[in-house]
């Protein structure tokens, strides 16, 4: 299929380059700018290994470009929870069953491998350090910068898919308009990247196939394995009061809180103190904005349109689903961009929102609540009705990060019920053996018997 | 008192005219810019009366700079709602108490008054025409455009106060700040405005003293006097959908429409489809954001801070408060702008959340329950409580419109408790006379008999 379309992709992050692999299938022209340098090229990350978590709906878009067994070699399978408390003891929680694991993946790696795919592809061009200044809306005339030669001119493509992350600068434009609805909203929490190096034989100095949490009430650290033997630990802590970051100013006074809240972690991090004081403090975002088009001429994809904050694990995998629903819509209704952008912006708005509300509100459960034994005998609970009503009680964690396409507003409504319904049962529970209490198994057998909530 | 620190302020309507006053007038040189040309010398308006309602909040301010007086003379003040239903037949609803109403002023002359007064200040400078393009937060350098002469130029004040409006660009170059919490969202409807002229005689073809509504359900037209004897009405109406501004494209349909239901407004309405389809549509937006400051640099005010939509008549009252507060604060801080923008933005931000949403719901409000018997019977009954325990149950719109300073978040608080009270208290009452029921009197003594609410 031949076709004179011009399309452009702003931004060659992990969804531009996944979408423009699907727009060039159908038989566009695609041209991808993206502001910073090629990163095959380049060292952007000053040797850090950055990490994401990849799930089964990341998994279906790979896929689909044949690349998910290529990844699938250096990406590190993580089975369960390892929940370290201030004593240093472990207990443990798995993802969900028998072999089901969320993945950490390298995130340079994945968006090299990407970048591969598309520079193989001849109908798409890659334009590096070219970045967007302004759109303007009505006539589609692009305000470009190549950086290198600090020289500004215009581009005006058919149609402009948005792939340019949390802070689009199409988006920017975009919200200039009339009748554009968009919000902003920060955590009052910051978070830093610290570092758990290999030991000397290149192994992992924690359980290698897991994802560790020390939650901590009000604040948390987690750690994820790199394919190096390395860990990249997060610190998710509050931007200001008592203990905050800006509490937390002198290396002593740093230790000390370590030692005193992480005491198994600080022998692992013999960078800490400079890690801490020189790595930036990142701020945790969730940007809602309707509409995600004008027309059928710009679209908003990814991050631009729903940016989350991390702690589903789900930014990218919803990122990529948006392309998977997208290449259906493309199939479906061809050239009609007003017909598809619309469709695709009513599918999935809704469950974009969904997976931000819950993305928050699994902040509150990984920092807070796995560490209280009520939650846990909850959770243990829960996975004895799972076991015994395989079809009418998937776990909400299960729904999001183990189904490839259960939409995630589906997810929240059935997770919302199931929570009604722990409530309720919760009354009756002291202990995982009261599971078998008769008014247990009645309720049970009541709300679950005869058929899937 | 003289002061050498640099003020500018953005803006040169209604709120940036009495900021930069008040500013003045504790010693400060103040710049004023103004995107537009100055007022009093262009006909910007093209002849149309916009009009405003001015209530207690904001007469409290004008009497702080002496032109409460003069502004009234020209004021209108309007002492009830008159209802219109689709035969043309009236009803009536009282304001507040006997001689309390809120007052119809012109936009134009009240802020052509206040530019008199500012011009008459020595230590401020008024700069028309001079459009304000970008601020660097981090240096406070601001590039600003002389329109007239298409030229590009810096200025660099110490404190920067944003009173540019519900689409303030200083608020945009905030909000590429990290952690500026932003939300922008839109009704779906949007306002035309239309005219009733005067008669013949220059006298007023409805009740002059009162605000006029004809609500429809899902749409409702107002119209406020204007001293020339004629009234701007302003009609709410959808986007989109069967009855819309989208809908309504032939003149014959439109005057069909409006015969249908507008009917005792038409014959008033001389121009009806010349305005309908020649005066723009305008959108309504509620902007709600945080912080309003950086630093003691920057601070935002007015609409710039909270555009909210003109259902409750505050717009321009809460703007005015602001700079009632902030005049305080001056007083009270002097020179130290950290802590004047800190503890200006900790008071207001729950005041002006508050008018935000009660102007959304008196949307609901004004476009619907007016209409409803029910509703029209509770709020009689109200009446019957506000006499019987003036101390204890006042009104919220009164709380809102005739209190100069109740904090709005009060008020809103109030309120809620209020119509708790009255959802109980109305399974009792079918009409008027049941207010004098035994049930319903214990019920008030047991809640109103004591204290206030």
């Amino acid at each position: 299929m031949e076709n004179k379309t011009q399309l452009s992709v702003m931004g060659g992050g992990l969804v531009g380059c996944l979408l423009s692999l699907y727009l060039a299938k159908q038989g566009y022209p695609v041209a991808v700018y993206e502001r910073r340098p090629d990163l095959r090229r380049a060292d952007l990350a000053g040797g850090r290994s950055i990490n994401l978590a990849l799930s089964d709906r990341g998994w279906r878009a790979l896929e689909t470009i044949g690349i998910s067994e290529d990844i699938k070699k250096v990406a590190i399978p993580m089975y369960r929870r390892v929940m370290h408390d201030t004593q240093g003891h472990l207990s443990f929680q798995p993802y969900g069953q028998e072999g089901q694991a969320i993945y950490s993946v390298s995130r340079g790696g994945l968006n090299r491998a990407l970048l591969d795919l598309a520079e193989a592809e001849p109908s798409i061009s890659l334009n590096f350090e070219q970045q967007l200044l302004e759109v303007e809306v009505s006539s589609n005339k692009v305000s470009m910068l190549d950086v290198a030669a600090n020289k500004e001119y215009q581009v005006q493509p058919d149609v402009i898919f948005a792939a340019d992350g949390a802070y689009s600068m199409v988006r920017l434009s975009l919200q200039k308009t009339d009748r554009f609805n968009y919000e902003q909203s920060y955590l009052d929490y910051g978070y830093k990247e610290l570092t758990i190096p290999p030991n000397a034989d290149g192994s992992w100095q924690l359980e290698k196939n897991a994802l560790h949490i020390w939650p901590r009430g009000q604040y948390m650290m987690i750690a994820l394995p790199n394919i190096d033997g390395s860990f990249t630990c997060t610190l998710f802590f509050p931007f200001e009061g008592d203990l905050s970051f800006a509490s937390l100013k002198a290396p002593e006074q740093l230790r000390e809180f370590f030692q005193e809240v992480f005491p198994d972690a600080v022998p692992l991090m013999p960078d800490l103190e400079q890690e801490f004081f020189e790595n930036p403090t990142g701020s945790l975002v969730t940007v809602k904005c309707l509409p995600w088009r004008h027309k059928g001429k710009i679209l908003l994809v990814g991050d631009a349109a729903h940016a989350i904050v991390p702690f589903y694990g789900q930014g990218m995998n919803a990122g990529f689903e948006d392309c998977t629903v997208l290449r259906g819509l493309l199939q479906e209704h061809e050239h009609d961009w007003d017909t598809i952008f619309k469709t695709f912006q009513d599918l999935r708005k809704p469950n974009t929102d969904a997976i931000a509300d819950l993305a928050v509100y699994n902040f509150i459960e990984m920092r807070d609540k796995v560490a209280d034994p009520r939650f846990l005998l909850q959770k243990k609970i829960e996975a004895q009705i799972t076991a015994q009503f395989p079809d009418a009680w998937l776990p909400l964690y299960s729904m999001v990060t183990f189904s490839p396409d259960l939409p995630y507003a589906q997810a929240l409504a059935n997770g919302k019920r199931q929570e009604e319904m722990m409530n309720e049962l919760m009354q009756y529970i002291q202990s995982e053996a009261d599971y078998h209490k008769p008014e247990v198994q009645e309720y049970l057998q009541r709300h679950l018997g005869k058929g899937s909530i």
